[in-house]
């Protein structure tokens, strides 16, 4: 039995989603994994939809989360680009539900807020901040490292999240 | 061996996702079966996504398609709504491209020309020219009936769409 619970964060995109695995234990983070999907940017959307979901399938059954969080994008383009993305983060939210496993989101802003301390900071910043947090984080990207700005988002507001849906059941 | 082939048409939503199904042998259209999902509207997207999920496999699983097309819905709507109709039509165009089944797009605009004869259709056109495209359709919903007209629209253009492949590929 694990004492830690683990947690897979997600930045979700049809162009890159970044993914991020931690564990939290307390008050401590600790840094397990992180990546990258790159779909094709080519050919029938099916079929770019269909490698983001065979990847993150793989990230779930080789690192076994127990709880995931995804980003809330911020959505200011035009609709069509909005749909388009709501492609890609419905194949990130569903995929870890299909294992049973919890799926939270969270506001951009949010995450920034929680990992940096200010609600508009820069991607270098969140970088920057998640290498402070996780000394033994290896993301080698601006994607990874956005997902597991999510992860410790969702790591440190998960107790909020747990009594509120306790109190939403009685 | 099936000499005809059979089309998974799916008009895909959050709150409500026809589908139907359809024989297609030469200029012959035949009636399988359709119906409607309705995901609970309450509780985590990521669950009420997996419920979409689930149900669209079990559709794929007791018909088992050899082709699936999917509305390429109309978005004049905010951004965040189409965010999240992108949602459900991820889910939509995921589940048979991961069964290996090949998903097309068509415009409801063109679904609507291909079956009724003009671009701006009413719903209650779209089912009564199905109805009569297939007479043994069961279709009892009007997502039902949509979802059977974009399997027909996939029967009519599947043949120009299987040459365009070719052009490419050459």
């Amino acid at each position: 039995m694990r004492a830690a619970v683990r947690i897979l964060g997600i930045d979700p995109g049809l162009r890159h989603t970044g993914w991020g695995v931690i564990e939290v234990e307390g008050a401590n983070l600790a840094y397990v994994a992180s990546g990258a999907i790159h779909p094709p940017t080519e050919g029938d959307l099916a079929l770019r939809l269909r490698v983001l979901h065979e990847a993150l399938a793989a990230v779930m059954a080789a690192h076994e989360p127990d709880e995931a969080a995804v980003e809330e994008t911020f959505v200011n383009r035009d609709p069509q680009s909005a749909l388009k993305l709501g492609h890609a983060r419905g194949v990130a939210l569903v995929v870890p539900a299909l294992a049973g496993v919890d799926v939270a989101e969270y506001s951009a802003n949010l995450v920034k807020k929680t990992v940096v301390g200010a609600g508009h900071a820069e991607k270098a910043q969140i970088a920057m901040m998640v290498k402070v947090l996780l000394p033994r984080s290896a993301a080698r990207s601006a994607d990874a490292a956005d997902a597991l700005a999510v992860a410790i988002c969702h790591a440190q507001h998960r107790g909020a999240r747990a009594r509120e849906a306790m109190l939403l059941r009685k």
